[in-house]
This record gives structure tokens, sequence and C-alpha cells, in this order.
């Protein structure tokens, strides 16, 4: 069955105020839920509901926080999330950056005490969406090792990046620094199949083909030492710079087990008139997309998301239709 | 044999001078090469002073050039090398940004009408010296294609990174977002050997173990889709946002055909104390530096050149006799 966006966006916000979470902080988590289904990231989509909603009744995180905002210099932004849900922070952050970056060529905003964050390249694309260039980075719960090392220490750490372009919505990139996700591994798990070479290693950090090893191992980086490399530089940006717990301390965004996780964002906005000029910027983008033209099948990053927005805004978002009962039990719950 | 580092810098200066190159961006060159090769990066070490030399003869490079400064905003600063050597762009940038992003919490540095900038992590550790986070991002001419492109666009795009930490070195990443440098190929097909699979393409984007199809084909980038897509970033960041020229518009680093390059370099400096404060941070980075030990064989990214510098500030640069011979034929010849 399809609903309407806005329909599917109040059903599941009646869901997060049924537990125990504020209707500012409700509408926030369902416009980023909704948007991810939307997108095709089913993984950051309704998925998440029901374990979000046990976490802000288990109060591991706190539905009714306020995100705290502290201009510390003119470029610098410290939102404290309170432990609360990400999305309110991303959106304080989203709307004070543009102003920041405008005034003084760039801003960044760090937020600390945070929870997942879901699609991170939505949250550069809206800033994008004002005109800046924009990154994010974000640690997550610890999942890889560092290079020639044998215990987790980083998460996938996802980096985003997107920018605006003339007469075309923004291009964006959004990935994880992990060969595949962990999700790939436990379906591969399940249904008692190997995994290719390369995904993972054992929990004694040999490389392994058997799923389950790799449950209890670690996944392997993209490009050997260069993505574990990068992963620490995430680590270091997201973590070290905000005062957030880093990847190997932080509790799991799936259960309502232990503390808050508290991992950190960085937020980077860069207004492009500040450097080459608006116009020169945007007549390079344009030359640079052009460049994909006639090239194979390349396509500019992110490029898929615009046809499945405007399926999902003419027809509706497909949902299955025991999630649709599902959320609906739950919008009763209160 | 082995030169003190200091006599052979004045060498490598003396060799620039004689080749239209005056002598305050000599000194930075000579400084910038000698420096990459005590840090074991030799493909951006001595063995670039013959084609540097030979390119400010032709005029490729103008060794006369002096970076042009304009601060635009607050937080933003623009410099033109002006068809120049990169180094003394590099040494304006790393000289300014400190002051900004000391003021505002954050700053960035675009360099345009540049040239190749040898170890894009020795720039960024300059500004972790002076108590920054820093962040680069450069173009190169074209060597890898879009993800499920055919023909070459992006350069292999060094991304680089650097973190100051307590009584410690900074922690620096610096790679090139292909798998391998495309020199590992050269020498492959120099001995007629094969090539893994994953390294390269031929010139029809197909797959190849032959090194000598792969070197009129592309470089594969780290994590296939991944490593494409952080190429396309640093395209636009270091690139459309200064207005430089694009790796595929770029001409070679290392003959002396076709006009200047005019690459572009993007550096963006942070201030720690802007964002969580500076003792917090520095508390996190020693937590995070701790994670380290007894992790298998992993250490800090970096780690390597720390131990170099000091053997070489011991016992002097390890450097072939006809290469002494060579530099100091061309210093002679002025």
């Amino acid at each position: 069955m399809k609903l309407p966006i806005r329909e599917l966006e109040d059903l599941v916000a009646s869901a997060f105020i049924a537990a125990a979470t504020t209707e500012p902080n409700a509408r926030s988590v369902a416009r980023a839920l909704v948007q991810a289904e939307v997108d095709g990231q089913k993984g950051h989509g309704l998925t998440r509901v029901p374990s979000y909603t046990q976490q802000a009744r288990a109060g591991k995180v706190d539905g009714h926080a306020v995100p705290e905002v502290s201009t510390t210099r003119s470029s610098a932004l410290m939102i404290d999330a309170l432990g609360g849900f990400a999305y309110p922070a991303f959106d304080r952050a989203i709307e004070l950056l543009p102003a920041s970056a405008g005034a003084t060529g760039i801003a960044a905003a760090g937020i600390m005490h945070s929870h997942h964050c879901g699609v991170l390249g939505r949250h550069v694309e809206r800033l994008s969406e004002a005109g800046l260039v924009a990154l994010a980075f974000a640690n997550t719960p610890d999942a890889m090792a560092p290079w020639c090392g044998k215990r987790r220490l980083f998460g996938t750490n996802p980096i985003a990046f997107a920018t605006p372009q003339r007469n075309a919505p923004p291009a964006v990139v959004d990935l994880a620094l992990s060969q595949v996700a962990r999700g790939k591994i436990l379906s591969a798990a399940q249904n008692n199949e190997p995994i290719p070479e390369g995904w993972a290693t054992d929990q004694d950090g040999q490389p392994t083909t058997d799923a389950k090893k790799a449950l209890s191992g670690t996944l392997l980086p993209i490009g050997e030492a260069k993505g574990a490399a990068l992963a620490f530089m995430v680590e270091v940006l997201a973590v070290t710079l905000t005062g957030a717990n880093f990847s190997f301390e932080a509790s799991s965004f799936f259960d309502d087990k232990g503390g808050p996780p508290g991992v950190g964002q960085l937020l980077v906005a860069i207004d492009p008139d500040a450097f080459a000029g608006r116009e020169v910027f945007l007549d390079r983008m344009a030359t640079l997309s052009d460049a994909f033209q006639d090239n194979g099948d390349a396509r500019l990053p992110g490029s898929r998301r615009i046809a499945l927005r405007e399926a999902a805004a003419r027809d509706g978002v497909e949902i299955d239709p025991r999630t649709h009962e599902a959320l609906k039990a739950m919008a009763r719950s209160a």
C-alpha cells in the first residue's frame, strides 16, 4: 500500500508522541525517518521506529530534550543534544549555519551527547539547498579495527558532502567507511551463507568468509589502511573536537540497554561566494556535471534519490500493511 | 652518502635559483622537497627536482610568481598562486590561517592557478603544530573515472588531515583516493609484470591485470563507488570552490608540455578551543591515542615519519651520490 508523505509523517510523529517524546521532537524525527524511506534508505527509515520509541520509553534517549546551542565564536557553534534524538540538534545547526557561513565564509557546528543521525547526506543537502557547500562527519558504535589492529575501535563513521548546482538539486555524497553495512553480514548469517573476502574479520582479527564469525569480529574498511585512516579522522572531527563519546565508548543505537550512546557529529558549511564567487562556482559546477555525460553509465553522486522523491510526491510512500498497522497501534498507545 | 638536512636544502634551493626561480620561492620548494625526502615520501622528494626545474625553465611554472592573497571574509582567504609553485602559496595560507581560525573558530584558504603540492599531509601538519585541527583537499591531473564511467575525470585527489596532541607530534592522515599510485603500475609495466585485479582498467573501462594496458586506462578508486564519490567531493572543494582547473583540464605535473596545470587546493583550519575547548580536546585525543595501544600492531596514522625525522636530524639525509652530483651540476648551471 501507499500513503501520502504528509500522512505518513503525521502517523510516525504520533507514534513518537505516544512514546515519551515532545511534539516538536516527534515531528523532527518523523520528518527525517520518512525522508529516508522516500529516498530509498530504508535502513535509516521506518525500520528504526520500534527501536527509537523503545529507547525513548526506557529513557536511553530523552524525547523531551531541547538542544542547547552555544555560539562560541562567529563561525563556531556547539550544540548539546542533551541525550535527545539527533535530528532536533541537526535542525538547529542547519537553521543557524547559513547566516554564520554567509558572514565569515565558513562555519561549523559540533553536536555532542547525540544519537543516531540517520541519513547524514540529507543534513548536508539541506545546507546546500540554502546555497552552501557542506561537509558532515559522524561517529557510530564501534565496528572497525584500526589498520593492523585486532579489536574494534572506530564506528563505520560516515562522511557526507553536498554542493549546490544551478537549476538542479544538490549533488550529494554519503558513505560509511566500512566495505559493507553490518546488516549485509547479519542477513548472510541468518541465511547460512558465506560472505566475500575483504568484508570482515573474526574475533581474532583474521579475515573470514564465515558470516557468523564475522558478527563477533570487525568490519573491514574501504581501501585497507586508507579507510581506517579516514575513520580516525572522523573520530577526531566528530568526537575529540566536540567532547562526545568515542565509538568504542558508545552504546548501541538499536536497543535500550546501557546509557545513552552520546556520540558526536560535526557539520561544516562553506559559502562559495567567499571563495571564487558564486557565479564562478556555479559555472564550474555545470562544467563538472557536464563531464559526467556520455562517460559510460556515470552519474553525479546522489542522483538516485531524485526520481524516488518525485515518485513518492506523486504516488505516496510504499509501506507494508503490517508496518502501517504497527504504527497505528503505537500511535494509539498513548 | 648522507648530507645534513640544511646543506641539502641549500643545494636544492641553488638548483632552483639556477632555474628561473626567485630565492624565496626556491627556498620554499627546497624545504618541501627535502622534508618529503626525510619523511620517506620519495615520490614527492628529490625525484621532482629535474621535472620542476625543467618546468620553471620552460615557463610552465612561473618561478618568479608571488602568491596574491585576498582576505574575502573574516574566515576566508583566496590565494592566487599565479602559475607559480604551490609551496609559496601554502606557506602564505599556513601563515595566515591560525589567526583567522583563532578569531572565528574555523577558517579556510582556497588556492588556485596552482601546481603539484607534494606531501599534502605536511601542510596540515604545520597547521596542527600551530594548535589547529586541519583538513586539506587537492586535485591532480586526471587518472580515475567516475563510478560506472569509462573515461578519466578525477585525479587521484588526495585528502589530508592532522590533529594536535598533548606532548606528542600531530597525528597525520594523508591518502590518495586511488587504490595505488600510478608509479606502481609504471614500474610493473617496465618489468613486464602483471598487476593485481582491482588496481586499474584498460582504455575501454574494462578491468585489467596488464600493466601496459592499464597505463592507457584509468586507476580504480578505493572502495569502488565510495572512493569515486570522495574524489568528486575533492574536485568540488579544491576546484569548483576556488575557480581552478578540473583534473580533466589540468596538464601534467611531470613534463614541460602544455600550459600550467592550474589545479586547486583547499585548506581548512579549526580551533579546538572554539568547540569543546582545548583541554577537553587534548584529553579526548589522549584517550583516543591510548586506544591504539595493545591493539595488534595498530599505530596512530602518520607515526612512521617521526623516527625517520629523528634519524635524518641525527645522521643526515641519505642521498644517492649520482643525485648529489646532478644537484651540484644544476646549482652551478646558473
